[in-house]
């Protein structure tokens, strides 16, 4: 029998462009039939948010603010202009047809492609479970990510 | 017969020292005798343009002034200063004899390492095919980047 | 005898965020059983320098000042804020008991991570071997690189 042919990609930053990479490129994989997973950690995280204020602490509370997440309030990594970037960029997106950014998550989630939380990143920013969209699996440490990385026919930092 | 060995390339973003550490890559990998794919997207394809203004609709023409491609334009992700940086660079590169970055592409296409442009991201961004320099191959989509990606023997996104 | 498997890094970006996901992982990969190289380049070559001022020519004298090196002087890619970031991203990691930075790096050397700087970016950015910490290899070209990756059970450009 055949092993099956896995995938596992890296979602480090929370950029809308990147994002929109990353997500391709998984869905792309799970189309394929390959295993996939997303292993989301530190700005990736945004990603994989509802979009509520999160952080306790003084620290944890003031990245909750700068660095609201939620996957329609992340901006691209170029041009952003306070927002402007954003808008432009779903317009354009939309007006050629492109499948919008939180249709392409929930696409992933649906093809069982299986989207991590970074344990210590959501330690150390105070970013609780329930402020993930569902779908999303239970948070993991970097030894899990490097059990599916390793021997995947793809791996990818993104 | 051993079976031919790949390297597959994501070049995600534009800026002039990354491309150069993607080509550096490319080149070392098909120097070793490596079938190499390079898959230009987002703002890597400015890395691969001749340096046109592109664009028809009013986004289009917007992201082809602001995001105008050429080899010889693009700057380094850090210390650009509005293109101080990028003579910076090629002054220090230069007196240090490094092959500039519009040889190296051209080295690339010369030994025959692949160079596709992004489908998706043309059509998005209105990047017509006649933009790129002689050598780069029809756009294709993720799925042809996928084929050469899985199983390769180096894979990467920069 | 089961053949070594191995994990090839090239870290890029010096930026404080970005080395520590480089160091997770590589050590990660290191306490899995894996030969682990990670080939320090551009801006990552700050990550593993002393932190002494550095170039002698006026460009390489520029790029000492403006881009200094050392594992506890480099800012993370998002609200750094002239250092603040810094220092409240490190803040937010100690007090969750979270490795610092500088220890992580001490544990690859520990560990046998082969930590290679990358001889072009010396060169042209005027960076002597006498400014790293100790434990980091001789430096290497991009074959040495392609070497170690090529195969490898996982690759990442970071």
């Amino acid at each position: 029998m055949e092993e099956q042919k896995r995938t596992a990609i890296v979602v480090f930053s929370g950029e809308m462009d990147k994002v929109f990479a990353a997500l391709i490129i998984g869905n792309g994989a799970a189309a394929m039939g390959h295993e996939v997973t997303m292993f989301f950690t530190f700005w990736g995280l945004k990603a994989i948010q509802k979009g509520n204020l999160t952080g306790k602490g003084f620290f944890g509370r003031m990245i909750g603010v700068m660095n609201r997440g939620g996957i329609n309030r992340i901006g691209p990594s170029r041009f952003n202009f306070g927002g402007i970037g954003r808008w432009m960029f779903k317009k354009m997106m939309a007006a050629k047809g492109v499948t919008p950014l939180d249709q392409m998550l929930q696409l992933a989630v649906d093809m069982g492609v299986k989207l991590y939380p970074c344990l210590m990143t959501m330690d150390v920013m105070e970013i609780p479970q329930e402020s993930f969209i569902e779908g999303v699996q239970q948070p993991v440490g970097v030894a899990t990510f490097m059990e599916a990385a390793s021997g995947a026919e793809l791996n990818l930092f993104i």
